[in-house]
């Protein structure tokens, strides 16, 4: 951290004393973790949501401890005004410890702490390290505990990353919606288990795919209200130790005012509330379960787009890039590919978090910082992967509407919606039949006078086979 | 399926004849799908719930048809009877599909078709296989596909486990809510990263093992209400083929009545509800949180159980059998370790559900099976296990109040509570020296005047360490 | 467990007297566990090769200690001969402990104890119960731990259940290999990310699933010999506490006859073997592996074979059954299905077995009976599957040749064979000009005399293309 | 990717032209991928050892191709001067593609090929961009596919990061041992179940540890000799279309010139080493195993190490931070914290890797990119993880050899060693009176004339108990 020729101060904790760098707003804790914690090279500065809730979190606490009365007025104000400074997205370079990290947040939380503290001490006219003046624990960190702060951060964090997963996942949806409206008059053959099913149109397929967003949606909205119940106050173990007794409430409203979201409040049971990280849980597996269902709409989409002539080729994603380096002329569905991955890590992450909630212990999980990674990691690759998906791919989706007609029109599968006329044994013996020899269902059941023309027509509107009235045909 | 000596009928579909047993109610599909599908030797029959949602399913559609006017009364009477007859726990030994079967579901929904049509037979007084009287597929299935029928009755199925799960979690979460009560007046020290942390109460600790239950019970019926939605009329592929327009009203409605879930309602996208599996994967998120906490739980109780002389022996879990075919009076800790096994089961169980989910393609999602298999086993398991728990182990807890006492009064942990006073390098200062000498904290304040006895006792009351009164300590 | 009218002898353990159905082989320590675990409802019995392999085990004790000199000959003499009765089939219903199950397998352990012990007693001419002619503990348990004996029972059996899987898994490759014989000179179009690639034969794409399976049974192979390391005589702790100091070597020799698998030897560090259960880990990892290519395998079929008109319809899969109740004619991949199920399955078992082993703690993994009922269940289903896939499915292939015929020679693919010869950026062209325009490639190449039809010829042999002669070919 | 301020050059593809920044290596075809996978914003160059792969593949084919006489001398020459840089360290800036990507790595080898030949153009005196000279595709890629040689990186930098990973865990591995043997005289009580069981030594239980990671080193190992077997010459789709005969030999015999991995070799069947994933999936499983194990070593390490009042306090972490913003004095188990996440990451990535290995369909798997960055990450993160634990925990730790003994010589475990002389039941009573009263075992056996005093002695000698002989008992 300090090789000779960098100048340093020295600051000293519990193991002694530490150079530190003289320019450095983090201190000796912060220097220590990054000594060792030299994992995966992922600062805290690499997630600027996360580093703005700490600050959100820390000018609420300071705030609150100024109007309780614990904590002096000036040191309060440049307290408040380093964290804004922070929250503007000043001095994130100096969030320097791994994401990955021993300690249940703590180094998190002194880093916070210290370069608060540090930059507070500059606005009050004194040097970085001159701790008596505002010390990072008994001033920034008043009435606070890691175990407080840092979940309350973490789900403030997670909060800001939901909304914009919101937001990504409603362009897509509008996508596929503004495709399902442009699709809706085009039959095509639905499929169940590969196998030619019973016509559809290609508007209710990708409908489909709209509705089950949406719906994904509403889970996402609910787990993320889980988020707003915070541990804040409840310090070291839940029981308030060392927190004024009016801290909680004030800290909790002021953070409301700070963050903008009027729905944080604190949990009913602060004990339970800071050794439980359900709410992780749950959010994550409501993400992976978005993940799963949009792998299965991106499978979905290389799979109707498959060819151009040894495939299903009944639409075409948009060209984004030449495809092979050896092929000429190929194009692969690398949009659908990118976010197919983004879900198997996703889904992979529910795993991790699974595991570290598991190993909580007692009245604290030590596994958080792996679980704001794995979460933080997860939200930001799903909005991103869905923004693509949209933009770059199905708003460019064309349908070869020619080729889908055909295939309908010369399909076995209409003989489903001729057996409850002609009977389900009957039916079967006029698919094996039509199978076999190439023959038409409705060529056939004509030719054995099973129906008449006239039946067989009014069994066959778009109408009967899909629920829908297509406009095109309307025009017939 | 028939070997010389067994009396058989013959029955056929479009793979030609088979023989069937004299007296199955179940007919060909049905013993198709029991040669193919020797795999798991697990039958639908182990999953009575599941055996009679599929017949309230029936039953259902069975009294719609018949309202509706396009099922003949005396033939809809008898389905309605055989179905009545289902649920009531006759003929499930004719459920004998195995659990794990490829084709979506269809073998089941053809057992069901089969065994209902034959007892329906016999109710109008013909022979079982004489299906020109009253048919399998185009009158018990009238109206409905496997792609409707299954996974409605799977929803329902999943909803009685659900409600049976509530029910063991109640009586779980009693039993901590009384342990919490008996302990409420037991200080003892709480740990964060297994290290003593601050004081608290036994009872506080017990009382988080019943609020973080609360909490999942609360998720359970949130999910529990996606259940309710179904896709029944939906037919092959939502289009609703083949059904009467007035069909699927009135089958969710009969639906209602007979299951007594009145909350049943028709999706409103059936070809979205048809492909989408989402509300399992849902359903198995929340039950892998739940196994992940209760998994959590029952890693505190036997850590706190740990000893009786090399562990914490903190408290006494109640004996149950002798822990060891070597060791004499070894008792251990049975019951928390079978939970901690069936929350293990349950998290892999998520991951083939989401496996089997993200495989779902086009139409139809082929893996209901599988999907319907691990959920029914690990609600069913999580029961049992939330029922040993509360009654074989939690609510026979003891505590070892006298040196919990002890611990406490001891501990270095009760410097935090001084440090507000003193400061926190002041009272890292005394903690090393604590340890270092073996001294009491509260001795080596009040050697080093840093505080007087009054003020140290006032920080010391349960209600300041603990955020709690103690019923003892007002009347000491 | 005896309810009044039930004959009972009365037993005792250290928890007291408790009544044994008095036909019961079993003893007191089963009934307690038989009452505490009311879970899966799946018994020890419902995996005879583990209950053979927990005899076998008992049967190689009572002969080293027989041999040693500790145990009475006559006592260990009817010990024998009833290890042998169970390993012969009898007595399995007497092994009714649940499969999930806390304490480390010591339920299963004093079950076998328990029901050795009293068909011993029989064959000495005494009563059941009567322990003071013969213990349970002080002569079946001789020398022993649940420690040791229960993980090398599960090795012993998962061993068997190996040897069974890879039957069947040359069975499936055998399978894979006649058919890519038989397909040999059929050409079709290789696709890479669903996108028509460049030409290979059907055979070569069946080869690919025969060798991917092989180089699955080479690494089960592998895993498989780390079963063969025990910690036999290790008792609690791996200390060899009250084990005689030969008993080690004479009871793994022993076992090794009684088994017959020769390799059976001693861990080198007991301790480490008796805590570790990274050997359940590694054979789990591989049947993972095989899981997730069997599962690829099982897509591709259900891939090539989708249609029949709307999909590739490359090959056709045998009919096994009806594939709908309402589509007439319909049929489906049933046989990939359900084996991508199991695959699903086996995957999630996966991730239980993982937790389950990370939870050990100390000296031993408290956890093995779920790693041990995941395993049985995993490679079970597996051999199941394999079986199904090979007999009922692949073994029925056939190929939809002329269609391939055509495909492959109106395909833009093989405009990359040209590239080489008239670069990539003109070849570029070309394809979008053949898929914008529907000619054909060699057509395009002709007519701006990029090559001629000499040239095109060259390049456009099966040998170039895929690499491999046609003896069709030759014949032309 | 070029705002108005940056000169640019103009390159085009399939899709049109595009500005390329002037200064850049790579050309239109990254620029296309940089503007397609806005995902992780982790770029190729964050994993240097896979750049330095790609780097050696590309000049092995060179080699070969020049060996074969297909590509010019001067082409060659220059083509191999540049890989040389890049393996040098140098133009890593240029691989500016995202690590999650679709196309099956498509534009991964894309970059390499541009950068490459922008440099090679550079040293024969042209212009970046003038591919007329020498062409990325034509020249960089000739004989190759993605499809061969993005693999083949990748099995080359894998191995590169598992030998880094093998040098940490012998570190780690060498460190228990160390401990082990510093420990070999300190007794203590062997636990299983969390219960107290029998007598070991504190240098059993660290000698346990070294062992286990010993044998997942040879797992390890054994599963790196998968990652020589190459897919290199199969282009497209493993029949080698479009690469000369010789070139497949030629190529992997250069690569093992200019890796230095002597055991490289070319898979025997192409088809089927191009579509399988299988040796990812293997490795994979094999770092979950060694994750699970380490996971459960430091899950014992905090164990052991957690109090220092209220816990076992057996041995001391050496304190490596400050570990608690609120409770002075307080250090936590930080190192082992940090690897236990380490381990849920690795575990969670196996998922991910499951996932997409079994998403791979027909000739290739799509998903390469995200198993490449998995398992990247994984490896490295272990690496650090098994160093840090080395060096800055378990090289540092200490045991409370005073308070052990004391411990093991108050146990009720002592019970088991005399349960063979005073028998199952006899010794069952004792433990229980030991328990109830709090009187020493051997003082209970003394008084009630069970043993003498030197048939107890005899008993309890460190070698009966733990199977070793204590130098410090031989002294004594």
């Amino acid at each position: 951290m300090a090789s000779d020729p960098t100048p340093s101060r020295t600051e000293h904790d519990l193991l002694g004393e530490l150079p530190v760098p003289v320019d450095a707003y983090y201190g000796v804790h912060t220097a220590r973790a990054v000594d060792n914690f030299t994992i995966s090279r992922i600062p805290l500065s690499a997630y600027p949501v996360f580093v703005i809730a700490l600050a959100a979190v820390k000018q609420a606490a300071a705030q609150a401890n100024r109007k309780i009365g614990v904590l002096d007025v000036d040191k309060a104000d440049a307290i408040v005004t380093a964290c804004e400074e922070i929250r503007s997205g000043k001095l994130h370079d100096q969030f320097v410890v791994d994401m990955i990290q021993g300690g249940a947040g703590t180094s998190t939380n002194m880093n916070a702490n210290e370069v608060i503290a540090n930059r507070a001490l500059e606005l009050l006219g004194h040097e970085r390290g001159e701790y008596r003046y505002l010390h990072p624990l008994q001033d920034v960190n008043l009435g606070q505990s890691t175990n407080d702060v840092y979940p309350t951060a973490i789900k403030l964090a997670v909060d800001g990353y939901v909304v914009n997963l919101q937001g990504a996942l409603d362009t897509l949806r509008e996508s596929f919606e503004a495709k399902a409206r442009e699709f809706s008059d085009v039959l095509t053959m639905g499929r169940t288990q590969l196998q030619d099913a019973v016509p559809m149109t290609l508007g209710q397929e990708f409908s489909a795919f709209a509705v089950t967003l949406g719906e994904d949606q509403a889970r996402l909205e609910e787990a993320r209200q889980l988020l707003h119940e915070l541990n804040l106050g409840g310090t070291a173990i839940g029981t308030g130790l060392n927190a004024h007794p009016d801290y909680r409430e004030e800290a909790v409203g002021a953070l409301r005012t700070i963050s903008g979201v009027s729905t944080l409040s604190s949990a009913p049971n602060l004990v339970e509330a800071t050794q439980d990280v359900g709410v992780f849980v749950q959010l994550s597996g409501i993400l992976k379960r978005i993940a799963t269902k949009l792998s299965k709409t991106c499978n979905d989409l290389r799979l109707l787009s498959s060819g151009p002539q040894a495939g299903l080729n009944e639409i075409n994603l948009p060209a984004r890039q030449a495809g092979s380096s050896i092929m000429p002329g190929k194009v692969n569905p690398v949009i659908p590919e990118a976010v197919n991955q983004i879900a198997f890590e996703v889904i992979g992450n529910d795993v991790t978090i699974t595991l570290a909630a598991e190993g909580g212990q007692l009245q604290l999980n030590a596994f958080e910082p792996i679980i704001a990674k794995e979460l933080f990691a997860g939200l930001d690759h799903l909005a991103s992967g869905s923004t693509i998906l949209a933009q770059k791919c199905v708003d460019g989706i064309t349908a070869n509407q020619e080729m889908l007609r055909k295939r309908v029109s010369e399909s076995i599968g209409l003989v489903t919606a001729l057996s409850p006329k002609i009977g389900y044994e009957a039916a079967t013996s006029i698919a094996k039949e039509a199978l076999a020899t190439g023959r038409g269902v409705i060529e056939l059941v004509l030719d054995k006078e099973l129906l008449t023309s006239r039946e067989v027509d009014a069994l066959l509107t778009p109408e009967s086979l899909a629920g829908v009235t297509l406009h095109a045909a309307t025009g017939e």
